[in-house]
């Protein structure tokens, strides 16, 4: 048998004698008005930030929205309060992969909601590359099982770090933080990425309006093709010292 | 300004005369009399694969569906002409990260479409360990972007291996695969993937009948939860000749 017990966001598994600790995985449900806007699989711990991020991704809100606990204050469950900017649309049966905002018309949709960041800032390319080893994962370390997202300024400071099993909530929970705090567009700031570079992830950059995004992994065509054509820095393999730059190379340096 | 130019599953990517290779990430829609069943990310090529192990996760069908390129043929499109073993739910709005199945109620339901294997094969944990090293991948030797999923059998052989910018893609086209060779349960084989264990990658093995799972990455606390209610051995972290058993530690020798 195996006994799994979980603790905030990291669990221990038992089994034949043997200890682990692992990423806790559970199902958030975000709910407005009586109706579930989404369903995800997600490591607990800020959701309020999830969900917030969440809908600014999808354009569902534009300012902080009122989000908290259901009234019955269940587990895994949000409850979004404020009205929304515009009715979410009935997409699909169910989608996987890189979700969220897919498929050839939720491609217009993120055209659309695109917040392009002004020229700069000018960044040494060393630095982009050095970005990766600065962002602390304190549950990482224990757990080899999260994706990280980070936000740095342009000096390479960093200014916050999310954990999540998903590497879009990361980034969700890293925006939505700004978005309650009112700190939005992330003008002049760079989002930095534990894995690979999908269409979602540079949707979400740009919507926040960050200029650069950094990742550890590759990026994806569709990723690339979208960033250049909304102006984003797109930097892959930020690894060893050295940085694949696919474009908006006007801001890099060096 | 960069320049991207797609050939099958590699993109050819040029910005201030530099080159490199990714991924191709395109979205799929597959339909079904009208109705868009799902919309996602993925690697071109394989599409009936995809849409035919999709299905199968889904328990939308249980034997081989007729799909193929729509009447128009557009590009990015699948067709469902079989009819469907049950009315597909409409689940929310979106999802993100580890989607397809999520949510509590959708836990349920990977409960009742589980296919449990029986008891065996017995392997070396040694073999189980070496799996990944033995899985073949032309694509991510050259892009670094994409995940796989492998097929082997008992002795260690490998029996087949799919690529996909989603790693739930690459098992459903692995398992849409055996699905139209009629090739269904996976009663003594092993299915391994590049990355890391979610909750719904254990739900498509058990689904497909797979008695052993293996991965390089870590798994998640659901992950693990699911594999030990349903008799799954779950391994993780398969590198440097090591393994983590997680659960089903009896299919296990050494």
């Amino acid at each position: 048998m195996t006994d799994v017990r979980k603790r905030g966001m990291v669990a221990v598994v038992r089994h034949d004698g043997w200890r682990d600790e692992v990423a806790v995985e559970e199902p958030l449900e975000i709910r407005h008005a009586g109706r579930t806007l989404s369903i995800t699989m997600r490591t607990p711990g800020d959701d309020d930030e999830l969900a917030a991020g969440f809908l600014y991704a999808e354009g569902l809100v534009e300012s902080a929205p009122d989000v908290g606990p259901g009234e019955e204050l269940e587990a895994n469950t949000v409850e979004v309060r404020s009205p929304l900017e515009r009715e979410p649309a009935l997409r699909s049966f169910t989608t996987t992969s890189a979700c969220g905002v897919c498929g050839a018309g939720a491609i217009e949709d993120v055209r659309a909601l695109a917040r392009p960041a002004p020229p700069g800032p000018p960044m040494a390319g060393a630095l982009l590359a050095a970005l990766p080893d600065r962002m602390r994962q304190p549950t990482f370390a224990r757990t080899g099982g999260l994706h990280a997202a980070a936000l740095f300024d342009a000096t390479g400071e960093l200014l916050a770090v999310r954990e999540d099993v998903g590497r879009h909530n990361a980034v969700d929970k890293l925006v939505g933080r700004r978005l309650l705090d009112g700190a939005l567009p992330l003008h002049g700031l760079v989002v930095c990425v534990s894995g690979r570079l999908s269409f979602e992830l540079v949707h979400k950059a740009v919507r926040a309006g960050a200029p650069i995004l950094v990742g550890v992994g590759a990026p994806s065509s569709l990723a690339v093709e979208l960033a250049g054509e909304l102006g984003l820095t797109l930097c892959g393999f930020a690894r060893g010292g050295r940085v694949n730059v696919y474009t908006g190379g006007e801001r890099v340096a060096g």
